[in-house]
């Protein structure tokens, strides 16, 4: 479902081909994270959602496309990544605005608006290195931790009192999320995704509220695949997996 | 197979009755968290072994019944769980070192110590409150997340350089724990417990190595009880649950 070789981009399907979205060849492209992600959020018609560094749109999107009337918004600091965000917006019906700037230091129209619905799919920071496209200068002293929680921080910042903050993760340094949501989110429930039954999880998906006072709740792990080995991963999701990633179904977290 | 009834400590058995141990009637009594702890430390004959807070050396003792020819070590705040902790060593002929002193500042004999294997079960710091029998004046600033990140330094300072440090937490706070462990140990391994398949964790079980290195691990859970009701508990643990509890088995930590 991609265009011709060659090509600075591609045009992918999501859904089931519910949305289809132009990215980059190179460079971070959408897997089944934003899907899940988009999945996470409770966002019901008429509601306000912001997608934290949104790339070229693929969680933003996809919540577009399962509830109907969202008031979508984007922020993303790659002009490139924001413009075909644009792009796939206007291709696919979903009207968004895509905001172009820093999560540390948002533009002013964002600033001053609240989201009923805040959710990231945060970069990845080795320990030392610098977010992307930031001026050299500052880069020496910003490691991971400061980093994320810079990203959760704005997450908490940007949202209505009784809305939620949803962020997907990789397990492998959740340590690092969770502590940076330690102070700043509560009423937290981690979901642990595996790709298969009594296999480490290779992903979280972290939901709360700001100001929240609920225990935090670490859910059974949803699991990816069906079976015990790891063949084709595209035939063999479990059925509710499925569901999320081609039916455009709500994740259904745990009562 | 307790005392009679009036007596301020009762005497109950551990593991299948291999050692029994007087504690506090009131207050609190050890349950199956310091024998699953003891079950997660990779202790090898000849080794040494440091529990923080080591109550009446409930995971201490079930450490040692598992595994022949450690050095014991606990470190214990309150005098009289530490007297039943020296009590609960000599009648059960597993001599241990029980010292007296608070975790944020261990005695200079423990201070001058290296262990291959540190452990704890860190009490529950509700936020703003104080760990118990801290005099009155270094009670309003100690929060949660402080006061956990001093068990956590504390276990990495004495921890021998390949040795590993094991914690068991309430799962319901594990974004604390997490995230006073993440900067201090690493090569974390997460292993959630939860009371049935399904269901959320109860508690965690985390373990790394101070200065290590590998991603973090977040494992399958380790479920506890069969089916899906909860009826009576004792009677339902899963067979590599009973023989963790009853049998003296180790936890067979995922490869």
């Amino acid at each position: 479902m991609t265009e011709a070789e060659g090509a600075a981009t591609t045009r992918d399907a999501f859904l089931g081909g519910r949305i289809t979205l132009h990215q980059p060849r190179v460079g971070y492209r959408a897997g089944i994270d934003p899907v899940l992600l988009a999945a996470a959020v409770p966002a019901k018609p008429g509601q306000s959602v912001l997608d934290l560094g949104c790339g070229v749109g693929a969680a933003l999107y996809c919540l577009g496309a399962r509830t109907p009337g969202l008031e979508l918004h984007g922020l993303e600091i790659q002009p490139d990544y924001a413009a075909l965000a644009r792009r796939n917006g206007a291709e696919n019906d979903l009207p968004a605005e895509i905001h172009l700037g820093d999560v540390a230091a948002p533009p002013p129209g964002l600033k001053a608006r609240r989201f009923d619905h805040v959710f990231a799919n945060p970069p990845y920071f080795e320990q030392g290195a610098a977010t992307p496209a930031e001026e050299p200068g500052r880069r020496a002293g910003r490691h991971e931790a400061t980093a994320l929680a810079l990203w959760v921080t704005q997450a908490a910042k940007r949202c209505a009192p009784r809305g939620t903050v949803t962020l997907i993760f990789r397990a492998d340094r959740l340590e690092v999320l969770l502590g940076a949501m330690a102070s700043r989110i509560g009423s937290l429930r981690i979901l642990p995704i595996a790709p298969r039954a009594g296999r480490d999880a290779r992903l979280i998906l972290v939901q709360g509220q700001t100001g929240g006072r609920a225990p935090t709740r670490l859910h059974a792990p949803l699991i990816l695949h069906q079976g015990e080995s790891h063949q084709r991963d595209g035939e063999s999701y479990r059925p509710e997996v499925s569901a999320l990633l081609r039916d455009c179904a709500a994740l259904p977290w745990p009562r």
